[in-house]
Parts: structure tokens; C-alpha cells; sequence
């Protein structure tokens, strides 16, 4: 199999440049590891893993939820029409082989439990913390910088396609 | 519009007797005030609120995740056949005025995610707490007992219903 | 199992007069032999099927293309939320035991369409015929009225459930 | 925008020898144009315009309906997993710009009818040909080679992109 191994980069559609800085970073990580970026296709951190990704001579595949190519942020090499609204947050983190989720809200919350539940890796970088009553719920591996959220979804993601 | 109130029940698809028993309240007690019960239509959690339900009268909707409407528990009267397979969970939390979460895994959480991201009002009954590194985030109104449950997601569906 | 033979019923969302009758007679006849509606929820034929149900007495699903419930014609008792546009097309066809097509247009073309991938029996009333180069396919059961459309369903679809 | 143009190829899974060189060589044509071919990822036409997208060189998107990525062909460069069944229909002609249709059955059909009720050009080589009562519905334009349909679509997208 020749296909390049695909890693899910989710986080908010808005984010501060700090937050936008290191989604960036774990793109051109990802893509100078040869891994191509799946995201949400739009703003924030989707756009600054798109920016870092192409700055390192990588490829991009946007899944859009609306129904307009040109709602891709410019940095999407393949744009995804789904129209289907936030039920494309699945398709995003199915594609990925681990999934890198960067600070994010509740849509990026739904793209971790859908995950989770499908038994794909996530690594966080600032994001949610899970728990039940009484139990820390620890299924998000964390990671301290960019660079290593990225190597640890390599990392992760070959790990499960030679298991 | 005399279209009864909706509320929408998630929980796991296998559970214990204890969360069975929770789960079987919180329907009865929304049949008792009127109120439509819309689930994922198979096991566990969501075959005790349908069961619930019908012990008061109430009515029941499941929406299904695959193609055969006889995966539906026999507590639904209205079997939803997406053929989705998760993505139907966003359908789950979309089609209630209110989510009660009771228990539950990532499964769960997603459409506890869903529910959240769309502005739907979540009370949770030993389900998952949230929280951001440093910041405890309480988006779920917690309730004690599955009659409270039921009570404060009638109380929210129609406040937002007004509102 | 008790729960009522489901019928779908799937047109234009805008329609004349003389073709909102015949919907109208359709969801009339089919609620009088004790069948639930189900359809796309918004206007035109989806209206009209469901108003003639509910002058029957009978029950209405809706399975919405969008996020707001209040899109749904006044008929519908059970509206499903999906947000999935078009998708829906397929929630509506596959929750039918049958499915009967008044008129309609491409989204219609698409609901036959995917009922017969489905292998749900068609009932066409002045709808759409198929055929390929050189060969007519006559997949699609032809109603000369709108009682004899309602029939021809509910028909099928108990042959469907039996065998 | 240096995205390049995306042509949607649909047809059956299943296929003999002569509609799948039909299929190849419309993929070959495409990609020899520079475009970039959707398709559903799995076997039979899917399968052979890939192959002949590769062959020249091309890039190759295959939208899954199925949760595992190894259910792609293998001449797909970017498999997207959506696990939503046949809604995965909607996404491969929403991500064309224009659409290919190669013979064909009743899922075919569901994405012409898809295309034609997004407003998609849609280009036929021995396809489903469609009718109301007492009227042709020439929607489908024409080809009468593999070459002749690739050309005819990349055509139109250029026109409807333009325009």
C-alpha cells in the first residue's frame, strides 16, 4: 500500500494566533513526516494546519460541511463536499489514522468522542479533559509541544496499521 | 402547534440493572408530563427509557443507525432507519427540545458534544463531566435522581421553547 | 410487533393544486388502513400527504433536511431533525415500508432511486419513468389513482413484512 | 486557486470487461486533462477510472461508504471514510465539479438524480435515460465515447467554475 498515512488535525473554526501558531506547527510537522493533513476545511485551526502542512511541501484534504467548494480555506488541496453539517466531523476523524486535536470546543469535543468510540488514537494539545464521577477518564494522549502531538500521532497511527 | 415536547434520552447500549432502572424512571417520568421519548432505538439505556415510556403511555421514536428496522427494542412505536450508522446520534440530539445523558461512554459523549455545539439544553445523571486544562467546564446541568432528570429537561425544553 | 405499517411518501416541495389533491388523497387513504405517514416534512406534496393523513386521524412523520424544527408543515406530528439536507432523502425512503412517488422532480428521482437499492417496493403516481438505452425498467409500480397508489403500497409492504 | 478541477465517475461496483475499459479510459482521459477523479472507492467502474487515472498519472479520491479504509481499490490515492452507507452518494457528486456517468444501476441513479438536483453537469455513456409521462427529460448530456465524456465534463465544469 502505497497511500500516505492520513492524520486528523480537529480544533476550533476561530482561534488567537497563539492557538493558530501551534496548529501550524503540527501540520508542517505532519507533512515534513510525509503524513498528508485531513481536517474540517474551514477556519482557525483547520486553516493553520492547512498553512503549516503546505509550507512543508505536504497535501491537504478539507471535509467541508456545507455545500460550497470555495468555503475552503486556501490551503486545502481537496476540497470534500458533504453538505451533511456537523455529521461531517465523523468522516473527518474516520479518515484520520490518529487524530490531533488542538484546544477546540464542543464540535471538537464530538470529533474526540467520535473517535474514542471508534478506536482511533487522539492526542490532545490543550484540550478537553475527560472524566466520569469520581474517575479520570485519561484516552487522550497528551502531548507538551506541537512538534511532539504530531511525531506521538505518527507514532500512534503506525502502530495501529501494523497491529 | 400541539406537537408534544421532545425529549431525547442517551446512555449506553448495554448496562447494568442499577443504570437499566435509572434509565427505565427518567422515561416514565417524561411519559407522566406529556412528553415524547426519541433515543437510538436499540439496547441498554435506550431500550429501558422506552420502556418507561410505554409503561405510562407515553410514546416512543428510535432512531436506528443501520438498515433494519427490527434492531429496534419493541419499546419503540416509531423506528427511524438512517443507515448512518453514529452520525445518527446528531439526528438523536437534534429531534429532542432536551438530552438527559444517563451514564454512558463515547457514544455518549458525542452526542452529548452535539447537543452542546447546537445550544440544547444537557442534564446529565452520572455521566461525564467536562473540564479544560485548569477550568472545570459545567455545560451539564447535573440532576440527583432520574425523576429530577426528566423534570429539569421538561423545564429547559420549555423554557427554550418560549424563549 | 404492534407497531403501524410506516409508508413513505416523497414529491415536490412545491406543487399545484390538482397535484396536492392526489398527495392529499394518498396520505388520506393511507391513514384510513391504518399506516403512518412518513415524508420529507416541508411543503407541497410532503404537506398535502400529510394533511389528508391527518384528516383521517392518522399519524405523520417529517424527517427534516435542517436544524429547525419549526420548518415542518403544520401536519407533522413527529418532526426528526436531521441537519443532513439531502441525505435525508434516505431516512425517508428506508423508514417506508413502501414507498409511493406523486409527480416530483430530482430529489424525488433520488428517493426511488435509493428505495429501489434498497429493494423497497415503488408505487409511482405521474412520476418519473426509467429507462437505459434500448430498454424500458419498468421497476416502478404504476397507480392510476391516488386510492389504488395508497393501496398498492400498503399492499406490497405487508407482502415485504410477511416474506 | 490552484486547486485542481475535480470530475465526479459513478457506476456500478460490479462490472464486465467492457464497461470497466469504458470506465478506464474515461479516468485516463481526465487525468491526462489534469483533473482529479472522485469516485465511491470500491470496486467494478469506481475501480477502472482510478485505474485509468493512474495510469496517466493522475490523483484519485475514493469516498467510502464503509468504516474501513482497506475497502478502497487500490488505485485510490486519498480513501475518505464516511461509514454512512449510501449517503456517501451524495458527497462523490457534491465533490465533482462535473459527473461522468458509466452505465449504471439504481445507486447510479440516485447520484445523477443528486447531481441534477445540486445542478451538476451531468455527462452519460450508456446510462439511464429519464422520463416523465408523455415527455423525454434530457438532462443527461450525451456521449457517445469514453473520451467524448471526460472532455464533455471537464467542458462543463470549466463553464459552470467560470460562470
Amino acid at each position: 500500500m502505497s497511500q500516505a498515512l492520513i492524520i486528523a488535525v480537529v480544533g476550533d473554526g476561530q482561534c488567537d494566533a497563539a492557538t493558530a501558531a501551534e496548529a501550524e506547527a503540527v501540520g508542517r510537522t505532519l507533512a515534513e513526516a510525509g503524513a498528508t493533513v485531513v481536517c474540517g476545511g474551514l477556519g482557525g485551526v483547520m486553516e493553520a494546519a492547512c498553512r503549516g502542512a503546505k509550507s512543508a511541501g505536504g497535501t491537504t484534504i478539507g471535509i467541508l460541511p456545507g455545500l460550497d467548494r470555495r468555503s475552503a480555506n486556501p490551503y486545502v488541496d481537496m476540497p470534500i463536499v458533504t453538505g451533511m453539517g456537523q455529521a461531517r466531523n465523523l468522516i473527518v476523524v474516520r479518515t484520520g489514522q490518529a487524530v490531533v486535536a488542538v484546544h477546540g470546543r464542543y464540535g471538537t469535543l464530538s470529533e474526540i468522542a467520535h473517535a474514542l468510540k471508534a478506536g482511533l488514537p487522539v492526542v490532545g494539545l490543550g484540550t478537553w479533559e475527560l472524566s466520569r464521577p469520581g474517575e479520570r477518564v485519561n484516552a487522550i494522549q497528551r502531548a507538551a509541544t506541537p512538534e511532539e502531538a504530531a511525531e506521538m500521532a505518527i507514532a500512534l497511527a503506525w502502530r495501529e496499521a501494523a497491529g
